[in-house]
């Protein structure tokens, strides 16, 4: 069924929830009663059915927040579906798990325009579609302002999930993506410029690699992670869980023209965006020093043991020393 | 790990994110590396992971927004926990399936105290238990209001879903739970009183039973929905889906004391929270003539032949006529 078009405009309160629900449902796809490779049944019921086979399922989920994760005059609505698609697919590929399907809870005003709202579903649905996965389901509800909350489902397809605690002293330290790039958009966003545009198309829709977490997990990764808020607090986050430090080695993290150009231009160091910034989705893996360390992971530094280099479980460093840069995002920071 | 006790009225922002994600993982109870019965992975790392011993896994999603579902004043942080796992868990029940686990993504002004996320977690929490499920993952950002959005699981436990297609004409309606319990008690409040406290609790915290759920699929329950807009335009979703009219006898409604009285106090019709209230998360199933009606569902109508009958596919009437009330909730009205 195609929805009818509708005037330019037409905002969420001048169709009502009914129509609102159902040309949502109609942007993800097939009706509820036809299954799909993965879904048994689709959005449109009270719930979806999904198949697991390997009878487990991986789940989490990422809340998206207007005014705190995207400004609608700042990113378009696909863009900000992109994003948040890819916020939770990556935390599936960071469990060494691959994204099945999303369900996708909608605040919204009711000023917003139908519109805005279908270009957002087809964000999502185009991401979820990058990293293998369909939207199944969903709810609709009014909200002072948008907020998209996602669920996502994943399976291990048979294997072992990889979490962060088994970090190893003198374990590699390798991460697969971008670093900072995303943080150097919004800056940039931030001073009212619209340029390095590769900067800023990084902020608006991150393209982390989910295949990535596979290929850690099949190459036997100690450890896994999403870099969602920063290198250093990510990586302190997960040489806290396996008890450990990290050392990085700066010379290995390469800084990427756009980065070198806009800290120059702000008079930034680039490091402040690379151990800094988070919303790139990288991930984050450790490997036993014997290992193969697949594409696209790059070393960038060595797990330590806290006891013996007299360093606290969870701290990370940058060459030996602790590094001057500020850690990365965290909610609630006064 | 037992949190730390805080001063008084310390807020999220007084501890931030790092901590208050700690207390909430605390709250759900066991550490994320030592499984559960359901839970092989719980809160804390990227991704949680759940069984799904039967290959296939339900999902669905409902977000709750302060000042649209519930207000500071009215409930509690934990009666909030309880309605919103409840209206998650209700749908999961409502496919004939069993609860498993939850994830809950909260957005949280700076202000809030941590002891009211640790509340609200604590109703989640509990609520899920009573369902049959554990509070597996989450999401913690901010917000300019409370946000809660959770994603429910469940399993099928082998059998088919049921869902709101199966409905043929000649078929008996039912109904297993309260219907305008929560509504009229929503109605009290709004007229600034708190009592009848029935009422008024219904509201804060309704109790679906989720068994109520498997039972009907047991039983061979051609569909099944969760009332959570109101039984008009529930069954009107259900006849819809199905192709179907339906026809409610009033007279096999049950008007309890509470409504009675608070419905004659206002001078109201009590059939309208009956026909009109959402909220309470009673399950509408439908079933052949000749089936068994299990427990605790109550027949209160037929299925009807829309051509032969001359109604629109998805038209409820009551008592034979076009009923007289409104229809039930609808976000986005003018």
């Amino acid at each position: 069924m195609v929805p009818d078009s509708l005037p330019p405009n037409t905002t969420v309160a001048d169709v009502g929830e009914r129509i609102m629900v159902a040309r949502i449902v109609s942007a993800c796809g097939s009706p509820p009663e036809v299954p799909t490779s993965t879904a048994l049944v689709g959005p449109g019921d009270d719930a979806a059915v999904i198949r697991a086979e390997d009878g487990r399922v991986v789940v989490t989920t990422d809340m998206a927040v207007e005014g705190r994760h995207f400004r609608r005059d700042w990113s378009q609505a696909v863009d900000i579906g992109h994003r948040v698609a890819a916020a939770n697919c990556a935390d599936i590929a960071a469990m060494g798990a691959v994204p099945t399907g999303l369900v996708v809870a909608l605040g919204l005003p009711d000023s917003i325009e139908v519109a805005w709202v279908e270009q957002l579903m087809s964000g999502l649905v185009a991401e979820a579609a990058r990293a293998g996965a369909s939207v199944i389901g969903g709810d609709v509800t009014a909200a002072d302002s948008v907020v998209v909350s996602v669920a996502a489902l994943g399976t291990l397809e048979g294997r072992e999930p990889v979490l962060r605690t088994g970090a190893r002293a003198g374990d590699v330290v390798a991460v697969a993506g971008r670093l900072g790039w995303a943080a150097a958009g919004l800056a940039v966003l931030s001073r009212g410029f619209r340029s390095p545009r590769a900067l800023v198309d990084a902020h608006r829709r991150p393209q982390p690699s989910y295949a990535a977490g596979v290929a850690a997990a099949r190459n036997g990764a100690h450890a896994l992670m999403d870099v969602s808020d920063g290198l250093l607090i990510d990586a302190g986050r997960l040489a806290l869980a396996s008890g450990v430090g990290i050392d990085i080695d700066s010379a290995s993290l390469i800084v990427d023209e756009p980065i070198a150009s806009a800290a120059a231009a702000y008079n930034l160091d680039p490091l402040q965006w690379i151990l800094g910034g988070g919303d790139d989705h990288a991930l984050l893996a450790v490997f036993a020093p014997d290992a193969q360390i697949p594409e696209p992971f790059v070393p960038i530094g060595r797990v330590i043991d806290a006891v013996e280099q007299q360093v606290q479980p969870g701290e990370v460093r940058v060459d030996g020393r602790i590094p001057e840069v500020a850690a990365g995002f965290e909610h609630f920071r006064r």
